[in-house]
């Protein structure tokens, strides 16, 4: 993997058919560009970002980085942008054309289908906007494009939509926990009759594929992390960022790898530690010389009532760990992408939790796959 | 597209690393092997097949094309043979090779990991056997790397396991057709209440978007084929075949797509025609100058207890149709590949329906996509 830092996005060196296969096909579906346009969250915050910052937009050039069905390119023109690019890798983008036509905002957006990276744009733009954030934020590496398109197209007083990303763990209590070690262990009791099975009917001694089977079925159920909706009361720690992300200056190597030392305190009384937790929010704060009039932000964080179709990344721990308010934790964290798969991420949780007396209660050290 | 007659499948022009993503990667799994290392139905017909036709192969050397766990390439050595040659495309060759070993007949079976359409192996074979059947027999199109492995490395007399191969077509009832209406009716649904929302709420109009949409869910809900596991008592016209294929002499050209008429009669009293069931059979028979000593048969068809990972493919059709013991139907039916991946498939049924008498009840066309 070359340098980044001229804006090159890491995923130059990917087959681009395989990325199409394995990543962007999903964006060709129109059901899967509503499941995005019916996050109220997410949508609330973007119109709100755009419609209460309105001085960023009126009269501007605005480039959308992945504009999907279209919706953040008209919202742009409707807020008075005197130019819209809209960039989109997908087929989708034939749909987006008919839906800025059938706005009334074909002489300001021009949408143009084609990967980011590849697109060439007559003049540089005043605003940057892209709905880039995958789970847990940085799943997908989407924000390399957006990088890459703020490096080569954006104006030294540009602006970009979001200006701020952070991420977030907390530790967590699950039910998931049981559920997903039943189910393991159901598979691997089906196995060893499986393996019996076929040495007496089928005369073949299956035994050597036990371990490479436990691993295989270990990963997918015990070391994966899941979408999950947490309830706020399934947090039973102090939430640490892990991350801050400027938008406007973060280059693709402060995000290729993530490292952090968080601590935490447990707040809920006598309950089970079944793993973390991990979400992110974006800000839309304008920059500093041209700040918003109204901040808006999008949080994906555990809520009782305002889930976004991101919800959480839940990281959970076989067995969990008993747990007592005002014990520590210190983690740290490790994040890196998938070698197989630039879109993936695996991360690591190193974690020492002690008592509030500083007795030393346990350590450990797990690895997940975010697939 | 390439002719075929020297053997060279057509999925040459295919890039490699979109087909692993699309394709291959699923054979990498070990869950997904002992999915059909415990089909019970599979198993036996291979198993008697091997084990009892041993002339075939004692002493003889044999290619397994896709060994996957290894499990046919174990067999044939069991049986006798003196060499095994055994290619896998994916990362389960490892585990092949482990199995081979631990089950004592490394000496026989050589495990080679890559594409059949890639390999050289250094003789010709006197037999070869693969378990290459897809849904509906042909999807995947991995008898073309059956055909392939034939035209370079079976002996002039060589035989092939299994010889050969049909598929079959019947009309069917099926509550499916309720089911899949209702999911439909609701995604609609859904999608109006999502249109008025987003143009009150968000100041878009996605009307535009309104038949795009419906093309797509329909694809998916209606005209997409579903696997299924028919009881035979929801078949209600004899089943008729629409191809048959000898493995020895089968060209990639003569299945690359399928035309046939058939007919048939309605067998159930007053019922509802809801749409065909496909499925296929294959047979073991050697060949005319050396046949098998006890030909074996493996069909996934409809039965009460002896099901297959297979099941059947079902083509539904909205509305049903009312008809009578009697009944008769003639079908033009046509089979292609889908343009997209040349491992899917689309047919098309051309159907008039006539009662007993001769009159005409109705005719209809519908196609459908194998997903
Ligand atoms: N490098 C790239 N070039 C062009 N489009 C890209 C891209 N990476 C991702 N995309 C597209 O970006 C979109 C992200 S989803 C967001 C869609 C839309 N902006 C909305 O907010 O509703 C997808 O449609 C995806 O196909
Ligand atoms: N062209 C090709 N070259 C090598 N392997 C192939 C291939 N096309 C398909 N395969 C492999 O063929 C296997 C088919 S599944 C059957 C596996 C095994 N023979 C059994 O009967 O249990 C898969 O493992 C797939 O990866």
């Amino acid at each position: 993997m070359g340098s980044s830092s001229n804006g090159v996005a890491p995923n130059n060196n990917v087959d681009k058919g395989v990325d199409y296969a394995n990543y962007f096909c999903t964006y060709a579906f129109l059901y899967h560009q509503k499941e995005m346009l019916s996050d109220r969250v997410r949508m609330e915050a973007y119109y709100n970002a755009i419609f209460q910052n309105k001085h960023h937009f009126t009269g501007k050039t605005v480039l959308d980085v992945g504009t999907g069905s279209g919706i953040l390119a008209i919202w742009s023109a409707q807020a008075g942008a005197k130019k819209v690019y809209a960039v989109e890798a997908t087929k989708m983008a034939e749909h987006a054309r008919e839906l800025v036509k059938t706005n009334g905002v074909e002489h300001v957006v021009e949408v143009i289908e084609g990967s980011m990276e590849d697109v060439t744009l007559p003049e540089k733009v005043d605003v940057i906007i892209s709905e880039w954030m995958g789970y847990f934020l940085l799943r997908e590496s989407m924000f390399d494009s957006v990088i890459c398109a703020r490096d080569r197209w954006l104006n030294p007083d540009g602006i970009m939509y979001p200006s701020h990303a952070r991420m977030w763990v907390a530790p967590i209590r699950s039910g998931l926990v049981d559920q997903k070690k039943i189910d393991y262990d159901r598979t691997m009791d089906d196995w060893s009759h499986f393996v019996d099975e076929t040495k007496t009917f089928y005369g073949v001694d299956m035994g050597s594929l036990t371990k490479p089977f436990t691993d295989e079925q270990r990963k997918y159920y015990l070391e994966t992390s899941l979408w999950n909706n947490l309830h706020p009361n399934q947090v039973i720690g102090k939430p640490a960022v892990i991350k801050e992300i400027d938008c406007l200056t973060a280059s693709v190597n402060d995000i290729l790898s993530l490292q952090a030392n968080i601590s935490s305190i447990i707040t809920a009384e006598n309950t089970r530690f079944c793993g973390f937790g991990g979400w992110f929010d974006v800000h839309f704060r304008g920059r500093k010389e041209n700040p918003a009039k109204h901040e808006i932000e999008l949080t994906t964080a555990p809520s009782e009532d305002l889930g976004t179709h991101w919800g959480q990344q839940v990281f959970l721990l076989y067995p969990s760990i008993r747990v007592s308010q005002g014990d520590n934790m210190s983690v740290n964290f490790l994040m890196n992408r998938s070698k197989e798969n630039h879109r993936l991420l695996e991360v690591e949780f190193d974690c020492e939790l002690r008592q509030s007396s500083g007795k030393s209660l346990q350590s450990f050290s797990k690895k997940f796959y975010i697939e």
